[in-house]
């Protein structure tokens, strides 16, 4: 609840006890309409990951965010190839442009060798993002740091709970980032933390110096038999979650990785959204 | 904010100051995970005005509820026409009952004449429901009044805002229903309220005794000029409506009648669900 919120119901109830005399029902006169108060303004940015349009193409991608209102896409390859032509990236931000939407971060890539972080790395130059997610192999890590340096990017490991041995949580991360340059951090996927058994909001708390990006998405369950969920149905506490963002001045953007019914996730990606959003408005 | 959340709130803070000597970052283990708050237990339900889906066949709607989670609608007659015949209305909620939804009302249906207030409570009987929505003539008042000692039902007007002059808002329903039988009252549309100038939620608040159904939606402005809009986006203050809700006890259904883009409504009607389930589960 923001201060706004409280100042307004303290009025609130000041004013019943000033006209406590009052019928209780009044005469059938119209009430004069109360404005709502003014939602929260945020650090914090909401977008959507690739990832979760991976069956669709990249017009039914932005079609879809425009409806949903959302200008922040991490760009997956399979709607911009890593081998495009700078010629075929300009379009590609063009035809986000025409929807109001950036693309913000590419990822997530698996980069198993010196060879795919170089690539990693010169394709986000020409796409002309700041933020790269990858999942690099741990011995490649040292290179990690000196690439960050070499082009004054962040690079987000995303984190993958019980699923893969490599970067299962948020401490594991911090864990084998933490002495690297500091431009080497975490995609902190909230729902994989949960699912390995951790608090995605105490990690937050804890790790937000090195959080570049982040996944948002609810979960059945905190455990490996936990599945992707519309939100609110789920194990994560959004408004915890919402209250940390801001406690930390998290001034990246929370994309949401929708993985439920991926053939046919539209219904549950809007939900999500709206769920995100109301949290938003109102915690 | 409900009392539990409160509670817990108070507890942290305490939990905090009883730690305070600890660092602000602790090392890098895992916390463990803090179960998020029970969702609170409410009297009213959660539905769909068939209206919604005007422009597709009950499959369509069905299947849509389904996704959501939604298991009350109220039943227009493009999807179970006024002239079925018992055995089409037993196929109709055995189509219903396969989804888990139970076709609560019938309407709105306007009625003009004393012969289609008559037809309007026999296809209710026949179609099993106890609530009509519905706009009559003012002068025939009397007659529903009549009717709903007759089949004990409650007849729902709906109240259409500054787009007709029969019936634009609550104190108008009021005005008109108060020293008629207590189960002539309102389906209490909380867009066209608001777009008569009125505040749906001190409405809520005078005429709860009349409310038998609700139409929830966000519109733009609280003017004729008002339009339907995703929830959140407009006008309405939803956790002062829910809050209200509670408040009065109702136990009725707040069903979404959504008016934007109503040739391609899905994602508005899944995020204006999201929305309001997260207001619910959060004030």
């Amino acid at each position: 609840m923001t201060n706004t919120r409280r100042l307004f119901l303290k009025q609130g109830i000041a004013g019943t006890l000033l006209l406590g005399a009052a019928p209780l029902l009044s005469a059938a006169t119209p009430d004069p309409v109360k404005p709502k108060k003014e939602k929260p303004t945020d650090l914090f940015k909401l977008g959507m990951a690739g990832y979760t349009f991976v069956n669709f193409d990249l017009d039914t991608t932005l079609k879809t965010m425009e409806k949903l209102d959302i200008h922040y896409l991490c760009i997956k390859d399979f709607h911009l190839p890593m081998k495009s032509t700078d010629a075929e990236i300009k379009t590609f931000h063009e035809k986000l442009a025409a929807k109001n939407i950036i693309g913000y971060a590419i990822g997530p890539i698996y980069m198993r060798t010196k060879q795919a972080i170089d690539d990693g790395f010169e394709y986000a130059k020409r796409v002309g993002v700041k933020t790269i997610v990858g999942v690099p192999n741990v011995e490649l890590l040292p290179y990690v740091s000196e690439k960050v340096k070499e082009y004054d990017m962040n690079y987000a490991i995303h984190l993958h709970g019980p699923d893969i041995k490599l970067f299962p949580d948020a401490t594991d991360v911090w864990k084998h980032t933490k002495d690297l340059d500091p431009r080497v951090g975490m995609c902190l996927d909230i729902g994989h933390d949960l699912r390995n058994g951790c608090d995605p909001v105490a990690d937050l708390k804890k790790y937000h110096t090195r959080v570049f990006d982040i996944h948002i998405k609810d979960v059945t369950a905190a455990s490996k038999a936990g599945r992707g969920i519309e939100f609110g149905r789920g194990m994560i506490d959004f408004p915890a979650f919402i209250k940390m963002l801001r406690k930390v001045k998290y001034t990246g953007v929370c994309s949401l990785e929708y993985e439920k019914n991926m053939k046919d996730p539209f219904l549950g990606i809007a939900e999500s959204i709206g769920y995100f959003k109301a949290v938003t408005d109102i915690v």
